[in-house]
């Protein structure tokens, strides 16, 4: 059989969200510098290596490890749902940090990093031809997932604020007036020092972004909010803002995910929810199926941190750490870019956004990518982070630049680079 | 709004997929020792608790943390498909286990138990309405999976040698009269002490039901095999049998599903699948959306498990303690249960499957259900372990009986409590 029969044999015993599947479209780029070595990676999204918790975590398993009872607990089958004290810790913490109390830890869910309550919220509220919206520009991997569960994704264009209330309102009514709204399911919002743009909503914003959702929401169109707050722990400067869910206060519309990865350690690989009541067993009732609960071992090493207030110390480190790399990362674009590219600047989080003079497209294949790829340095070309539709053009002008895992050194010379490549593309 | 109004409106805002997952059908049942704790549980599936490895963890972390910079890669992100070097060292010894080398380490995958092995598979596979074959009686868990994605579940009939041939012979041939052959997708099997019989597969029967899933089999219509080797490591004596994954020489129909979680420790909550080349990028690409790679840090512990020997070490401890604990189990069952009540005798594994006599039922509800329900005892009723299928009756009077989890003296008392309630139901 010849290997394009055989590709052709293969999908059609593969199910139909299988064949919605596909590889991300970014993890070519993210395999170069394996290929080459002397690739300086600015489009990598992990965390800093070097401040990882080693120490403490090796304090943290002694803790654990000194009641043998305790240890031989956590490393028994946990539950689905996660280890009770810590989303007994977790609710009160919540609590602590603006959420209307009492906090349910019932409604508190341990996951697989804030991605898997991503995925699980979107299987359990999106059939095939549903509508997600998005923020233009958003967090790609959820547009895969989306892909994946044939859901039609939209995007709200957003300013420096936010989602742009008068984009999300006119959507909304447009959408209404095709009869589309019943199938609007989710507004998918990432609140705090947004991936790509960097930027946070403003409280303006969330209130505004509310209203108008609770508005265009009835029983029977029920639209609800899957607030991502990955990046909440990680405010270098401004003042605090809170919650999204914040404004939830009989806690049903707002699902708000957060995660142990950026703040403490990805290796983990957990991540929690907290659920609108009446979503809480559907959820649970899925991850039943996925894995019936996450590492038991993890949870109780992750709740012995907060309860020590190693987390906090290590978030604490961490928030200097990036600040003192964005500001890195911030002075390199202003001595070496030219005057015509624009960025903002991140107050926390881990991205700088970085817009081209109209016309320079950053997309592979442009010029300009191409001037990077020539002089060893990659970023995330902006056109990954747009829903793309049908007859609405989004910029291809953009890209976003992580400062959390290089290093210093290579982020300087890899910054002159794509300098370099700039300036030949404006030429 | 009344709570049935509610309800209604509540499953009206779910996807399909999530209106048909329900709770397990077992959970009120395993919930039951948290409300009184007299009860005493023979149905729990958990491990035993007393030997979990928590001084030989300790050991693997100060293995581990010695190096300061292969920690820190263990707490940063992994990869989707799992630590590297783990996936060599498990290549390597299924090799060593008898399966065709040399075995591309890229077709192993690494997951949040066998669990999300068996959820990918089955998502990346099935679609509503398609058919997934399993023995008569088979997991419990996997089949709320299998109600989940839609599937139809259809039961094969076993024996103590495993799937009965001419039932699988006779089970596709009806299917294929009635046009529905091109709907079946996966026989799901367990090999290996068996949940819930404790028998295993002859080489004999694994050969005939390749041959015959083989020869039902075309490249438009093809049934893959999805083999569940949980308790492989389990066995207490008899002689070795190879995987049947080991017929599947090209690579192409058998998916093997392993645990850490039986021989080792379930809070690492990892397993692994070994996957024809054709499906390792689906089922990748699947879990990208779910979690993008399970623990690293739970992984890089495993690899030093498996690779100073520590785990097989574990593991032949743990045949020695469970097999004084089914023989502890068999003893008191010979001694105090009524002749009519017959039983197997595991090889291995974590199971005794009990048939009562013809007419006595286990179910929830039966008199034998009620009379064990006031002595403070529970099991596993049967019927939760059979596909229900329309038309078909299948055998009420089973249970499942676990040595795993209870320790010896209430194990005892359970067991004398179980044979009142026997020869209550009896009269």
């Amino acid at each position: 059989m010849s290997s394009v029969a055989q590709a052709a044999t293969s999908l059609s015993r593969l199910s139909a969200r299988a064949r919605r599947t596909s590889e991300p479209q970014i993890s070519w780029l993210l395999k170069k510098p394996l290929e080459n070595p002397n690739m300086i990676s600015l489009a990598a999204g992990l965390v800093d290596q070097q401040s990882l918790p080693a120490q403490a975590i090796q304090k943290l398993v002694a803790m654990l490890f000194s009641n043998e009872d305790a240890a031989k607990r956590a490393l028994q089958y946990g539950t689905t749902e996660g280890e009770a004290t810590l989303r007994h810790t977790l609710a009160h913490r919540l609590e602590d940090q603006g959420l209307p109390a009492p906090i349910d830890p019932e409604n508190i869910v341990i996951t697989n990093g804030s991605q898997q309550l991503l995925f699980l919220a979107t299987d359990v509220l999106v059939d095939p031809g549903d509508i997600v919206l998005v923020e233009d520009p958003t967090y790609f991997v959820y547009m895969g997932t989306l892909d994946s569960v044939g859901a039609r994704t939209i995007g709200i264009p957003t300013d420096d604020e936010g989602i742009i209330p008068d984009a999300l309102e006119e959507t909304l009514r447009s959408l209404e007036a095709s009869g589309e709204l019943p199938r609007v399911k989710i507004l998918y919002v990432m609140t705090y020092f947004q991936n790509p743009k960097g930027s946070s909503h403003t409280w303006k914003r969330r209130e505004q972004i509310y209203e108008i959702v609770e508005r265009f929401s009835s029983d029977e169109h029920y639209i609800y909010i899957l607030e991502d707050a990955a990046y909440y722990e990680l405010k270098f400067e401004g003042e605090d803002v809170p919650f999204l869910k914040t404004l939830d206060s009989a806690n049903e519309r707002v699902l708000l995910a957060m995660t142990f990865s950026k703040a403490f350690a990805p290796g983990f690989r957990l991540g929690y929810g907290y659920l609108p009541s009446e979503l809480t067993p559907h959820i649970l009732n899925q991850k039943g199926n996925h894995d019936f609960g996450s590492g038991n071992l993890a949870q109780n090493l992750i709740c012995h941190a907060l309860q020590t207030g190693i987390f906090d110390e290590h978030a604490a480190m961490l928030r200097q750490r990036y600040r003192a790399k964005r500001d890195l990362m911030l002075d390199v674009i202003r001595r070496h870019f030219p005057p015509e590219v624009k960025y903002l600047e991140p107050k926390g989080g881990l991205y700088v956004w970085v817009t081209m003079p109209e016309g320079i497209s950053t997309s592979p294949g442009s010029r300009f990518f191409e001037e990077a790829l020539a002089r060893e340095v990659l970023y995330v070309p902006g056109c990954y982070c747009y829903a793309q539709e049908e007859g609405r053009r989004k910029p291809d002008n953009q890209m976003r630049l992580c400062y959390a895992y290089i290093q210093e050194d290579p982020m300087v010379e890899g910054l002159k680079r794509l300098a370099d490549a700039c300036a030949a593309a404006l030429t």
